[in-house]
């Protein structure tokens, strides 16, 4: 099996604990503070309540790895001690922001850790790791495929001291969002450099500046994924200075992947949550339903059901487990095979296994009375999110190939 | 093939025109009207201006079937020949309402034209036939599986003159929409009869009757399915005149029987017709997308995608296609079998369609950009309606197993 | 509903009677026969007999359609009207030889009657006919992939007044039966034509012809599908006379495509067979059948099974009706999607639904006790039979895009 | 990550190398000597030439665990440990006899080391052990689902000091076998015991007992497994004597318990060995051949299949390793849930996984040209072994149940 650290099973138990105490007891109340605010994207007086609360316990900054633990409050966790701890987040869609451990932020405040000079650091990370702000990353594009990044469009051209955006982004998580105060914008610094992983650059944009235009949020399957939401942007002559340019001009591409593959694996890890809460709603729900005179437990198809669900569930956790093993041991290059691996196979599983929890619970399975359509549309948009499913596959049974054609 | 006849081929092409000129162009519009209405569950403006339109062209009320010809202004169509129609109409899923063609009004006025009294008829059925009112079958309950509709608790209680009504419903779709008037509701008036399929009747109760609370609107995976909806409602000693019971006391498991075939078959060619147009937006995009120096029409796994698609639409449509005929010739018992294979098999082969082809759409596949999103919740949602899959595959098997088991 | 003509619904009954009394109560005897040939490949006494009695009853080259009805003693048989036919024979997998219906020999037989010079046909087509030779028809290759016909090898080399054949074919149908007497082989003519589908040509080699090796037997599955079989050949200077060539130089493509389409519509008749008598066979045995204290039937997830598979079955004959249906009425290349589909469809449905059935039957379902095994293995094959699935879903898929794309 | 021990990680290499040396290049030899042999069921000379081979490298008996040391020359591997040793010799079926580790010797070796006497020790285990005889055991029955062991019929009736046997029995694997001298059967020796677990008994058989007719050897999908096989056995009035009873009159169920979980353990281990030699087959086979002009490696279905064969493969095995780790902390008892996730998990996935690796592979890949063809088989007829799948989903979804539903 896998050994968690002393301080990854602490923190299970502490976390386990908080999350009988304030969060599952709160997740009506969630829902109609959401229902009520005046605005979609408005911060919820009930989440900063949580967020105190965690952070006076100590759950606070969790996703910090060990080699950047000067920035946080604790030793700083592997991605196998984080992996539990991101799945029990996982079983509440919403809970990952009390914890200060959501998307993307969490990746975000990664990016300055390990590219942010001191003065941007000490402008956006604080505040940041502080749960004072929130963050976007502008890469996805509408009118190109993005999960090639070599197709971006988005101009980022230098003009004296200073650097002009213009261009589209879409699917930017957070931006809706009125805490989100700072963008990181991946665009084209040098379209013609012949290497077309050096033309891109990422730069910091304050979600005022001038010239940016919030144009609407999306939704997926129905859901605004509201108050962190997924925003359209349109960069018009969009003007910041120099300074804001993140690493150096043509390092964007660099940045884009060392940022992603822990971003993907922490889906996978909060979809496994997902399943797991959803699997033993319907192992409750089975239990107290009859049809046709015999309880639905005892039915032999909801047995096969549930069974294959749990052997599903222990696949997908332990293909993450090995995961973060490998990253933490020689870094998400070295682990690109198994992240691939994660990310094709983990949130189309969860999908086939909350569809059929849902199916379990009759038509009421598929409103917001059960927290599993929502966590179905997120296992749904996780397909997609940080490339479709079909790019990683194409990636990773090259790589698969060349390894045993000789 | 199947034969149609010069009615329906007439009609196929004139709402294929229709829809060409005034509902395809009219997308948009919908939903921004849909968005900036002051209620979700007002009426539109613009649906009462299609609506005007459809039945100034004779495309009005095209779901009543020969046998009850006398009702409508044109001969009568039967399954065979309205199934190409309704398939057209699920092109666009707010569409069939523009038609007066939208569940659950057209059950809900085969009910009143073959069970309801002269009086409920002119009472009712003439609004509801005209487009000018709509209306809710509210016979789901939340806390049995009502699958079993032996397990139905509303109680129907015979007082003085009176019926009155104590129960709670959820998923009546229709109740929340402002036009709706009437509700037929199925409840318990003979508890104690020893045949359980005579403890049940129905019965009319207008939607302001005194004790009937609208509680809430109910979402499937996130979709109100405004301006329709579907609601959940509370009867408190809901007191109505025992004129307005349907047909007689202890009959409403034989109204709910032979309400639900034709409802279920319609909900398939709707579905297909939801394939069909999700499957003709996938290969429009795949022209005009490219990733890793290739147009998604030339990957191999997109052309197994199209090609499998469009073998199984070609399935469902000619299952369903049979199972009208066979409704056409000997009624919808004789045809139980049929119905529930198409009951089982197009839904969740319409939902893998739609989620194919959403995914060749990358991220935007999902929002409300496209129709595909909302029609896969319609899919999903359709696995649940009128019952779970598992019911009809529980009662199909059994009847199949009977047939060849000697 | 598909309408056949009264010849048809004639040969319907008429056939499902003969199996009643002569093919079903001879499957023991079939199997022990063959086990106890001093030969794998040799002729049973016992097809004999029934050949002779189904010719007397007049059920004989059923397959021919009604455009060469001269070469046969009825009036023919559309696609349509045969479909019923063929899939009564595939629920006993060595029935069509029976009927003188079985593969490759009915497309072998069409090529001869349509391409055939008038000694051709005395020589070889009316023993044929008769029932007395069996052919094989040559054209995939070891070497290269053969689903793309342009990349098969074999040489045909013009040399005075022969023809001098060089190299190597497998999976040869027919070719290691005892009485196979004839091969239709495909070779290039004109390896060097610039168009890549005038290369080819098709030519008739007697089996016993000098440098032809019979190499082996091949199995798929463990099975070797004696007597009939499939052999790999190797021709080495095998020289026949140029009036043993087939319609023209060059114009073995074309023979090869007019040859092909009603093949892959046969196999998928007579696997909607395999798959019906696989489904009553399954129903049988779970009422015959206890576990845990139930009948194997009252289990929820064998009715799921049985009722997913009844309206697979459904769903795969019409598919394969409304093919034939198309094919007579505007030939083969205008039903090429549909043919396609049906391809693509049914042999792996079929697979899936013998899958389940034999789980139902316990271990023994895998035994040769039963018809299922080798009929799986009939299903499994015809995924590869005729090119792989891949290539028909390519074209297919191209197809498709290319209507909807505009 | 799962840590192997020393002593583990000592024999993967000296296995690996010697599967390099041995058995690989004698895979061809082996189906030549099988084909030509006399009897089906006979030795062949190369296994015992292989087999001395192995002994003398300490290739032997790998399967038997630390607490069974003392039988062995080495000092036992615990589950985990052996896992990867049965994975590689899964990768040819037929390599675990070289190691005296196939089955059902290893599982009945381990019987006769717990509830052999010192007697029967010296009698039978002694030349299992040195790989002189083989053993069978005898359980499945053709009349009953023996899937539930209460069901099993066969009696065992005490006369004197003798008991005596009639019943029959199937799908006796190694019984065929010509070295097999030695029955383990399970049966009723108190058939009105009220404790259903209790009723049965098992008992040691020698093969040539008067009264035992060895039947006929059962093929699945059309193969035979010899020479090992699987054999119908009569036993009409077959006498042994009271001291061939194993522990106790009563205590078959208990024994049988505890064989089964690591049977099926190690037939997991064997089938992922199966599929990661497909899987490499496979991306051997898609860069040698091309299709339409393109290398099969480049077309995007292709690698979509790599990709995801190469993801199961990895849950899987992690599976099978948790599996094992918990057998070796808490015992098979214990780790029932995981075992039976096993079960119903790795024989079907591995089963579709070399489904894929063998249409890559065009026809020839279901021939015997490779060896995916039988593993395909022997997945196949894994979902059947021990009890078919439902019978472990059906118990493993009521433990899952319980366990969630408070």
């Amino acid at each position: 099996m896998f050994e968690f650290s002393e301080a990854s099973r602490h923190y299970q138990a502490a976390l386990s604990d908080f999350m009988d105490r304030h969060i599952y007891p709160n997740e009506e109340a969630y829902v109609r503070q959401l229902a009520e605010s005046p605005s979609r994207f408005a911060a919820l007086p009930l989440m900063d309540e949580l967020k105190a609360k965690a952070r006076a316990e100590g759950l606070w900054n969790l996703f910090v790895p060990p080699s950047l633990a000067q920035f946080c409050d604790h030793d700083g966790l592997s991605n196998l001690d984080y992996a539990p701890l991101a799945e029990l987040m996982g079983r509440v869609l919403w809970s990952p922001e009390v914890f200060n451990c959501n998307a993307p932020d969490t990746g975000n405040m990664e990016v300055f850790m390990k590219y942010g000079s001191p003065e941007q650091q000490e402008r956006w990370l604080k505040p940041l790791l502080a749960g004072e702000i929130r963050s976007s990353y502008a890469m996805t594009e509408p009118q190109v495929a993005s999960s090639d990044a070599t197709n971006i469009e988005l101009r980022i051209a230098r003009d004296g001291d200073d650097y002009v955006l213009n261009g589209r982004k879409w699917f930017i998580t957070g931006a809706m969002y009125e805490r989100c105060q700072i963008f990181i914008v991946m665009g084209k610094s040098d379209p013609d450099n012949p290497s077309r992983h050096k033309q891109q650059s990422q730069i910091l944009v304050p979600k005022g500046t001038p010239g940016i235009t919030v144009l609407r949020p999306l939704t997926t399957l129905g859901y605004d994924d509201a108050p962190i939401g997924h925003a359209e942007l349109v960069f018009e002559n969009v003007r910041v200075p120099k300074e804001n340019l993140l690493l150096g001009e043509g390092r964007g591409f660099e940045i884009a992947q060392g940022r992603l593959g822990p971003g993907r694996i922490h889906h996978c890890m909060r979809l496994i949550g997902a399943a797991q809460r959803s699997l033993e709603l319907a192992c409750q729900r089975v239990t107290r339903r009859s049809t046709f005179g015999r309880e639905l437990s005892q039915h032999q198809s909801v047995r096969e059901d549930i069974a294959k669900s749990f052997a599903e569930i222990e696949m997908a956790r332990l293909l993450v487990l090995k995961t973060c093993k490998r990253m933490d041991e020689v870094g998400p290059k070295g682990a690109m095979d198994l992240i691939a691996a994660s990310k094709i196979s983990v949130p189309i599983m969860v999908q086939t296994i909350i569809d059929r929890c849902m199916q379990m619970h009759g038509a009421g399975g598929l409103t917001e009375d059960y927290c599993m359509a929502e966590a179905f549309n997120y296992a749904r948009w996780c397909r997609q999110a940080d490339g479709p499913d079909q790019v990683h596959q194409m990636a990773l049974g090259k790589q698969i190939i060349k390894a045993y054609a000789e």
